[in-house]
């Protein structure tokens, strides 16, 4: 598209500040004649504290006009925890089918990893996103008594198994490695197990230059920490590619720079990239926060739009800066500015 | 007791070597007036191939009269997933209710851990053993169509999860820095969350002295690798606790090293004691497998069982024997003499 009509939501926290500079980068990065428009959206802890809302129908009839969605991060310690999470953040990715969760991890030239050795860490979790234990299904009996029983019911559909599988398979063949692994607990959730892995090894069959291998999720944590390097394209469970795409964040950077793509690939409903940190209230508002997430997500929309010269440049951008950038410590602002430089040039 | 009566279980792979020298060297740690008697199972793949059985009714009666069980490991890729672990390894926690799954780690001198640094590692992770993701609860409809629909239920009690988080707080209060942490999805599993953090709350009430905190199993695995001497003592659900001390054993040495208990605190039952590691069938029969993890479980086995001198001459012997080694790969056997030989000393 020649235009650009962005919701932005800047949320909670830290939010506002590395949002700002992901537009700030966005404006920079975009050609002449490439229009952009963004509009507001007052979403997070302070819209439910004042109105007891967190997404209505009415937002979501807004939010759906719209080509893409970038967010900075929701939650606040005054809200009770699930709220804003289950209201806003999972409804948003339930009503508007985002069903790929895509989290790309890459140990960028000077940015040091926890892992000794600094080992080569570039491959990408395709995580699936509106199915497994994040329904919502399940419930509560007797309450607050000793015989209260608490259940959660994790979903999984062939129907959304196989879109997401199938989504992987053809992102691990456009790769050079064309490695895909399936992350899952089949040994244990053998009802869900099953599902996954027949569906996966049925798919594998259209692409016979994908090498496939299985993981448990618990063996998938060690490779992470000890062979990072053997990765290339990960498929998994909504709740397992939340837990190892953390992970595979803070091995390969800090959280300070994954970003995350809440994909609709068939564009029905407009796809939301945000960066995987939180709101972190701690830091919010002292202009401390890393904004690179954030404009590492914008580089997904920008790629998820068809812009896909200019969210290399921004990636490019990013390995140059955190490349060649000080040990001095930089402002939120100042590390937008040195970006939206290196986008600009 | 002045006898133990151990039902043994080598299993499959490298089962059989490691618990042979885990025998050793509890036969050179106890002392002459403690009678060791040892009863030999033959469970696993060799077993369910020749018979179809895995564990029966007549097994269990069996079982239950012995004061421990010493479990190698079970698991062969002969035999289809979850078949072994379903029908044998979370068949026997369920049947003996082992709701403690005990699981410590630490950093020992002269071991080489994966994160930079080599940062102090000691805590122990008290994973729930017997309800969550774990029952078995769930199912499939039209399996094997495009309309296939396979669900897994994770059940929660109050009950269940009272007995398991005030044992770890009482772990924690007997530990010089008394933190205890749990590590949940609350902000997504709501019914199961809700449960486990108002009971964590109120159990917290008698035990003043602990620190506490809440942490989401995500941000967990980030702090793992990021901050692994925070932890003490943390408490989580069965199917996080899987993950997690698989990422907690990775950190702190390998799964090498890495002992487990399946404990039943009330001896209703005899406790299991394995370790983490699988049946590595890749490097059985070559004597190559480190029997620590299964050494170390021998410790938390006699500790169990009130032998707690024996189980910290183990314990000092293992870190003696990790910190003294030389860089020569040593035979399975070769660890197992020198262990028994140093607490034999
Ligand atoms: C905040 C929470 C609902 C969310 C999730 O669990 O998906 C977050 O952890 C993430 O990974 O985007
Ligand atoms: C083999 C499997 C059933 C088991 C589990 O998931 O509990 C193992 O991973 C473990 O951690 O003991």
């Amino acid at each position: 598209t020649r235009s650009i009509n962005l919701a932005v939501i800047p949320g909670d926290g830290i939010g506002q500040e590395v949002v700002a500079q992901g537009l700030k980068v966005l404006s920079a990065v975009l050609p002449q004649d490439v229009k952009l428009e963004t509009k507001e959206y007052d979403f997070g802890a302070r819209r439910y504290h004042a109105t007891g809302e967190t997404l209505t129908d009415a937002d979501l009839d807004a939010l759906k006009r719209h080509d893409a969605i970038l967010l900075g991060a929701i939650g606040d310690p005054s809200v009770p925890s699930g709220v804003l999470e289950r209201g806003f953040l999972l409804k948003l990715r339930f009503a508007f089918d985002h069903h790929v969760n895509l989290r790309p991890s890459k140990l960028l030239p000077g940015v040091a990893s926890p892992l000794a050795g600094q080992p080569e860490i570039d491959f990408v979790v395709v995580r699936e996103g509106t199915e497994g234990p994040y329904t919502g299904n399940g419930g509560t009996i007797r309450k607050g008594t000793p015989h209260e029983v608490a259940t959660e019911v994790s979903v999984n559909t062939a129907f959304g198994v196989e879109r997401v599988v199938r989504d992987a398979f053809a992102r691990a063949q456009a790769r050079p490695r064309k490695k895909l692994a399936l992350v899952h607990k089949n040994n244990v959730l053998t009802f869900a197990g099953h599902l996954w892995t027949d569906v996966f090894n049925k798919v594998a069959e259209e692409f016979p230059e994908v090498t496939t291998e299985y993981m448990h999720v618990d063996a998938a944590t060690i490779y992470l920490v000890t062979q990072p390097e053997r990765f290339d394209v990960i498929v998994t469970d909504n709740l397992f590619g939340d837990i190892i795409t953390d992970l595979a964040a803070a091995v390969s950077g800090g959280i300070g720079v994954a970003a995350s793509g809440n994909i609709n690939p068939g564009r029905e409903f407009p796809s939301m990239f945000e960066p995987v940190h939180g709101s972190a209230p701690d830091i919010a508002g002292q202009g401390k926060a890393d904004p690179t997430a954030t404009i590492l997500s914008v580089a997904l929309l920008l790629r998820h739009l068809g812009h896909n010269a200019e969210a290399e440049r921004i990636e490019t951008a990013v390995a140059a800066d955190l490349g060649e950038r000080g040990d001095a410590p930089r402002s939120t602002e100042q590390v937008g500015d040195a970006l939206a430089a290196r986008v600009a040039g």
